[in-house]
């Protein structure tokens, strides 16, 4: 949020400089400020959740190239695109969902090839220029996204959202949140239910926390009790965000996405995703393809550093669910509104 | 459960005795016996949880009963049925969802009746006596509950539960964990997904043990995950406890359990709730007219210990949710299966 206390992710100085981002994992009782200064502490902070969501991870990840070549002592421009590969391949091993990861490291190597033939150092800081290209245009995207969400939303509209899709997620302001963002900014009132989001309760920590901060009505509940919301006529929209949008408009986002998609539909409630076009990925055909992360047992099981579990319990632990294209009532792009979600329109849309 | 470590909740010693119970909120990591001596300590144990689910409330405010009027000082039977029922009225003040509770004291009241002429301690010896004869017969109907429900389970199943409606819930055996024992007692071999259950994570923390104790492979999910793992074609059956069936056979139930039926009928999976006579109340016509109790927002907020929402975050906590009958297959009882769910059926069903 531009009134927040610190930017989610930005740099500091110059090509010696440092990447600092809030480390999201101590939020909502501790504002901590990571100072990253090399790709293997970028590489821990997208793992373990330090740094999260789609758009923000794409940031992260060009960073995290930045500090992975800026020492490189690539005698020449074809040494140094060894260096540059190398530091691409082991970032692309934090996480396997979010296609903001690839699609940050493919811009990044894309950049780089147009900047041959003046040298490294001219190469290291043309890099540089071009995350914080990826950041500022990241901040603008939202900004976008929020003013094409808010246009779907009414005065007096109870919203549901899960997990957290808003600044924290991205550069600035946020992707499903943008909406509630904009929506609050253009005078229309509205009230928000935020899913906890089980095992690492993103929704209690960091969505309550940046709606609260922004004075926006939120209430907090579990994800179990979004049918009985919904059932009491408190929600008319569902926004969510998505960490990878197949061709064909399936959407893969943080667990228990494609459970509310269900509800929603049941309770006959429109539910939209809200994601950059860099979170559509044209290559993957449909949802089935999308590669799901499994998490450690243990964000389960003893995930507020208590056991609530007994010793060797079996646990299934994926993070992320598929919803299927059919369930959703639109998605908002920073290009438009993708509806009806059908592969014709996906295209149409996200191509240039 | 027969091998268990120790009942759920019984009676020890005569009318000078105490009530024993496990205290459910310490499990799985501690199991401590509590010794309930006075009607104050059974109401607190009642109140937060350290004895709940439906029918093991019931037999609870049975002893409480006993326990509030053992002492009584009563000169003759009038005074002492003006004891007997403040005993009452300040036990069925405890939790207002689960109508054993308010079954249970009516059966003790009833009983009383029957008892007149003889005397106050006569009637206080008596009342021990139809406490114990409720424990017993819970048991009993929970094992026929068992029989029942384990028909319809098929060789191989994967079965889905929620919250803990086992041994823990009710005298022995349990409700909808009675089938599953039932089932693997039969030779039949399931597997069994046993939801969280936030806020306070009975299915972690009892319903994981409980099966585990059994010998039954068992995996615990966060309750958003529910909808993936039925999409994934692990879920055959789901089975649920009750705390209380209206007469057209709408079923209140823990937080969550409304979503998974609406989960469980667009994956065509069928959905069982499993419940003893004494939870069905011909008196409440519909779901609607069940009072929904809603919990302390710490449940949600600091639930482990640890603050996991920011100061001042609202919540919205309700402690059950009414399933409409039309998302039943069919409501398990000692008296057989009620199938189709309506009223006709519920009330032929029920009525001796």
């Amino acid at each position: 949020m531009s009134d927040g206390p610190a930017p989610t992710i930005t740099w500091k100085g110059g090509l010696d400089g440092r990447c600092e981002l809030i480390d999201q994992t101590l939020l909502p009782n501790e504002v901590v400020i990571l100072d990253v200064k090399d790709v293997e502490t970028m590489w821990d902070a997208i793992k373990r959740l330090a740094i999260r969501g789609a758009p923000a991870i794409g940031v992260a990840a060009a960073y995290g190239v930045v500090l992975g070549i800026r020492r490189s002592g690539a005698a020449d421009e074809a040494g140094f695109g060894v260096d540059l590969n190398k530091t691409c391949d082991y970032l692309a091993s934090s996480r396997p969902t979010a296609v903001n990861l690839f699609w940050a490291l493919d811009r990044m190597k894309a950049h780089a090839s147009t900047l041959t033939g003046g040298g490294v150092e001219r190469i290291k800081q043309g890099l540089l220029d071009e995350a914080r290209a990826i950041e500022a245009q990241d901040r603008a995207i939202c900004h976008k996204l929020g003013e094409i969400g808010a246009a779907l939303v009414e005065d007096g509209d109870g919203l549901l959202t899960h997990c957290n899709a808003g600044a924290l997620a991205t550069a600035e302001y946020g992707t499903a949140l943008a909406v509630m963002f904009e929506s609050q900014a253009q005078g229309k009132k509205i009230s928000v239910y935020a899913g906890e989001t089980r095992p690492l309760l993103q929704g209690a920590r960091l969505t309550t926390w940046e709606l609260m901060q922004a004075g926006i009505d939120v209430t907090l509940i579990c994800d179990s009790m979004a049918a009985q919301v919904m059932k009491e006529g408190r929600v008319q929209r569902v926004f969510v965000g998505a960490d990878r949008v197949a061709r064909n408009g399936d959407a893969c986002n943080k667990i228990g996405t494609y459970s509310l998609a269900v509800l929603a539909k049941a309770h006959e409630i429109p539910f939209y995703v809200v994601a950059p076009c860099s979170t559509i990925d044209l290559q993957t055909s449909t949802g089935e393809q999308i590669p799901i992360e499994e998490r450690p047992p243990e964000e389960i099981t003893e995930g507020f550093g208590k056991r609530t579990a007994p010793e060797g319990a079996k646990v299934y632990s994926p993070a992320f669910d598929v919803t299927p294209a059919a369930y959703l009532s639109g998605i908002v792009t920073e290009k438009g509104l993708i509806s009806p979600v059908t592969e014709d329109e996906v295209v149409r849309v996200v191509t240039p």
